[in-house]
């Protein structure tokens, strides 16, 4: 945060946050650290590890710098969620999958939700009890932002699905989503009942049911100054397209509109967004000739259906993990742990071996 | 020049001005002109061509955006002429080197020069007869000047070194070194006759023998847009450490000092140069990974000496020409033209062929 308080206030200041510059201030990184320790550079191949945008910013780094970098771990990195690159229904479609799976029951639960929430939100009365049920901290005015935070905490259940109780990034039990679709064994209750029970269910994340406190949407969208450094760059150049088409999944059909996006943007930040660019810097679809990387994806991960899930060459190579939520494959290891997660640890293991040896030869020529 | 006659007044101007903003504007104007032509992009393979800054220029532009670039030929690219890659003394060297092989009289000539043009230097009447002598448009007050400008006129003669008289980027007779020495037959004649005679010689530079005109040597050195362009950069990012050895060529003994050069820029663009960057940025001579650049390099250009004179890979190769000056292969062509160039440019036709079929294959897959 170069500017502290002052960073996202003007472009001028926040400007300077682009994934090129992200790139480059790693490669100073790692010449400053190579020069600290005085370590022979050529003695020193350095890989890349990252998850999501992290593992974004890895492959790309081994892209942009393969005289830096030896190899890099792209783990649940969606380098093709981009504008152009995919239907803006996939993430939701994914989304569905791991709920579909765990219950159709609860996914249809789910879906048959959002009926009932728009009928609420159109009476005083009705948002007044979706107030009181969700216990909010402030009166509801427009159902929408409430349907918002639903949407959120279903991508983000999934995406920390893990097997085992986690505290990072959320405090959540293990198998989330089996806890969260208990409470949704019946879509065909009235409907009070079942906004109750998606209440309950999404207090999984929320931990609203048992606690005194009440929830304040206002705080959760607004975010700390990392959700901000994000938020800043989906403006500029992390151009997401998010769209639900209504028919096949859980979620409520919605639009994607890259004007309203756009306004949005220069509303918060002053800017607007570059769809292509993205694209335009780091080559989309079109590459082929990237080497040393691995990109490794959950398929219990909504983020999956925007990462490489085939081999682009022989070493630029897609580890596929059917058990696994995101970078499952990057957290600690857990006697929780599937198969396929240790499995893929292995062929990592191996890979850099083998990167470590390639480097130590050229070097030696 | 995106803000006029201001563009080098601040660094808050003139720090739009790098390498790598100069490579995504082209990624940019590929985009719009495949765009404005509304021809499939995949009907349209592009390959950079570039001389000199330009050719290094392509050949970067090839290693950081593949997919925009299917090749690129780079010719007389000295991408190893950097800080930290190769001795400061070996461009002297190199520009010795077309002089040595015409005369050996001639090189000494100039080697002679210097030490009388320093002790002229170190009178009033000495300044004065160099004034006079070379037509300088005001007094001689510093010797330095006037050696720093005859350093330049040989190095660029060197360059222009072509076997057809031409009008760009200087006005020459053919072959102008041998020109150039026809005036330099003898090194040991008394001192101000030597003198004289460089007067002539460089006059196949400055045409000043001929025309009724003075020289003026400020304005040379100021030069315009084109050339601050490249004296910031040269400020920045491409640092370029020159110095002489005095023993081997013909050039006097000069020392390479980086605070000095550290203050020149300061006071010219208020920047300092980073002299690591274009290692760190481009990967130095640690690019085995590069693909499809040709590196063209005449061997008597002077910038040949940092040069790619071997191959890097199977696809990045060296196209060496024994008797060629700077980016004499990407002139138009000429009945002049050595067999050397003649079989360089069918090289690149069949490279560019091979390029654009590799380029075809992989986009039908």
């Amino acid at each position: 945060m170069p500017f502290g308080d002052l960073s996202f206030s003007d472009p001028k200041f926040s400007g300077y946050l682009s994934s090129q510059q992200v790139l480059a201030d790693y490669v100073s990184l790692i010449n400053y650290l190579k020069d600290s320790y005085k370590v022979p550079s050529y003695q020193n191949p350095v890989i890349a590890f990252g998850g999501f945008y992290g593992g974004i910013l890895s492959a790309w780094m081994r892209m942009k710098y393969p005289s830096v970098i030896q190899g890099a771990l792209a783990s649940s990195a969606p380098i093709w969620q981009f504008e152009g690159m995919l239907p803006c229904g996939t993430l939701y479609g994914a989304a569905s999958h791991p709920y579909i799976v765990e219950s159709m029951k609860c996914a249809n639960s789910i879906k048959v939700s959002w009926g009932q929430l728009n009928q609420l939100g159109t009476s005083d009365d009705g948002l007044k009890w979706l107030t009181d049920t969700f216990k909010l901290c402030s009166p509801l005015k427009d159902v929408k932002k409430l349907k918002d935070w639903l949407n959120e905490v279903y991508v983000k259940i999934a995406m920390n699905n893990y097997p085992y109780p986690t505290n990072f990034p959320a405090e959540l039990p293990a198998n989330p989503i089996k806890v969260l679709c208990e409470h949704l064994p019946d879509p065909w209750v009235k409907r009070e009942e079942l906004l109750n029970n998606i209440f309950h269910a999404t207090s999984v994340y929320s931990k609203m049911a048992a606690s005194g406190k009440c929830l304040d949407l206002e705080k959760i969208s607004e975010g700390d100054q990392e959700t901000l450094a994000w938020d800043f760059q989906s403006c500029t150049e992390m151009i997401v397209p998010i769209c639900d088409y209504g028919t096949t999944d859980m979620f409520e059909r919605s639009v994607w509109n890259i004007t309203e996006v756009s306004d949005k943007c220069f509303r918060k930040f002053k800017v607007r967004p570059n769809p292509g660019l993205a694209e335009m810097e780091y080559g989309g679809k079109n590459i082929t000739w990237a080497t040393n990387i691995i990109f490794s994806n959950g398929l219990l991960d909504p983020w999956s259906s925007g990462g490489v899930l085939k081999n682009l060459s022989s070493s630029a190579v897609a580890v596929v993990i059917p058990e696994a939520a995101h970078s499952l494959d990057l957290r600690f290891a857990n006697k929780a742990d599937p198969e396929s997660v240790l499995s893929a640890r292995k062929i990592y293991k191996k890979t850099f071996s083998k990167w470590i040896k390639q480097y130590n030869k050229q070097k030696s020529h």
